[in-house]
């Protein structure tokens, strides 16, 4: 497999703005985990960058509200998207219209693994249930399509020079147990098809906008993170495999600065290296 | 990619039981299409293999009757399954179990990809909609892995060597459009997506298989064939990309009579080309 050529590149406050450092940039599903992170890296690297942050319900991120208050004045907007709900991704796509008119980057980061007494990865195809296929479905696949679907007009708009890049980016955050080729181990069936039809869904749309938008799509893996997601699920993790929130995300923002417009449709782990179908 | 060795072999209503002539089959989503073909083949293939063949109203399946009437007694038992209501699915295996106690092959030939004013292949990413992501992947999807997890008590009790294979075999009708790999053309969101994930839940169930069971799951890429599914879409097809349901039906009983244990979890082509996931 090809491995993205992926510079070392010091992340600090004082960082002169790499690709996609400035523009406006937006993370779906942002209140926690890898997303909260995006945000906060994001919003350090530059001080000219606009960033938009999404979830479900703003009054109650503490995190992000915080982060508001740590930065200028319009540097930060929070705004409500259920990805479940397509009206709130339409309301939101009208409100990054009229306040900022376009997006030069979209990170899909929203993802459900485990809900007690909702949703539990299997372990085996006798407690395969159809809510939590169709649930997992609707969260993980169906959700980022709409937001890139309703984002579309914003993304043909950005993609310009200031952000270093040259074209839009959607990065939708996949994971390593989507690949159909690398699946050794079975088990979490609801999960893992819905990241799989994301990584196809995700293909689809880079071929269309490959023909007829400078914009890019592409997926990523970001590692075993410490996360509320994972946590269930880390202690069959080696101590060197699980991952901070800060050493992921810093890896997913080098490949996102390094990613070429002829990388549409490509699927990258945390390390660069592309990983199968 | 690997080629599975598929022998010329030839059909007709007096050859001898090849493998998986003999025992109980079920082919799921029956009435019409590539169903019903696979029924009627078969029947026709041995006097002794019987055959349960399963739709949403077979009151209605006017061919299936008619093939009951055909056949001596007991050999072809229709039954109501409707693969988006899990207690038509519970309801056929008790069924099933009562009169046959095991099924030695499973053909899961459901799917849909349009329906007037419901669901439309998608032509570009302004189209793609909710309902229609959703559907697709509850029919095409979750459907045939909800019928997989009820049959698969029957499916451990099949797989004698009368079949003439020696294990229990579970072949999902996907479709090369699945292959994230060899999307080269977009569009078909919705399809496209549920296909991929039925190839991913596939995989998933066929490595638990493969650690316990005497079952290999398969799936099979049928080639364009003429049938209700395909036709608003033939008009790009050439002709001779364009098959009968025999003649696809007769390539893929080819490819179910000489798959191999060791072939669990692969995705053949009608020709038996291995598919890039």
């Amino acid at each position: 497999m090809a491995r993205l050529a992926v510079a070392t590149r010091a992340f600090s406050a004082s960082a002169s703005a790499g690709a996609g450092a400035g523009g406006v940039a937006m993370v779906q599903g942002a209140s926690r985990g890898i997303g909260l992170e995006f945000v906060r890296q994001l919003l350090r690297r530059s001080d000219q960058g606009r960033v938009v942050a999404t979830c479900r319900a703003p009054g109650s991120a503490a995190e992000l509200q915080k982060l508001k208050e740590e930065h200028a004045p319009g540097r930060l907007t929070v705004l409500p998207i259920d990805v479940t709900d397509e009206g709130t991704i339409e309301a939101a796509a009208a409100s990054i219209g009229e306040t900022h008119g376009s997006l030069d980057l979209l990170i899909n980061s929203t993802g459900i693994l485990s809900i007690p007494n909702v949703i539990q990865p299997e372990t085996t195809l006798s407690k395969v249930q159809k809510s939590s296929l169709l649930l997992a479905y609707e969260v993980n696949a169906v959700g980022p399509i709409l937001v890139i679907k309703h984002m579309w007009p914003l993304l043909k708009a950005g993609g310009r020079s200031e952000t270093g890049r040259g074209f839009s980016l959607v990065a939708n955050m996949s994971a390593r147990v989507s690949s159909i080729g690398d699946n050794g181990l079975g088990g979490w069936h609801a999960y893992r098809a819905s990241k799989t039809a994301l990584n196809q869904l995700t293909k689809t749309v880079s071929v269309e906008f490959g023909r007829k938008d400078n914009i890019a799509c592409i997926l990523l893996h970001p590692g075993t993170v410490d996360t509320d997601l994972s946590r269930p699920f880390q202690k069959n993790v080696p101590k060197d495999k699980l991952f901070t929130r800060e050493f992921s995300v810093q890896k997913l923002l080098s490949i996102i600065d390094n990613v070429k417009k002829s990388d549409n449709g490509k699927f990258f782990a945390w390390d660069g290296e592309e990983i199968p179908w």
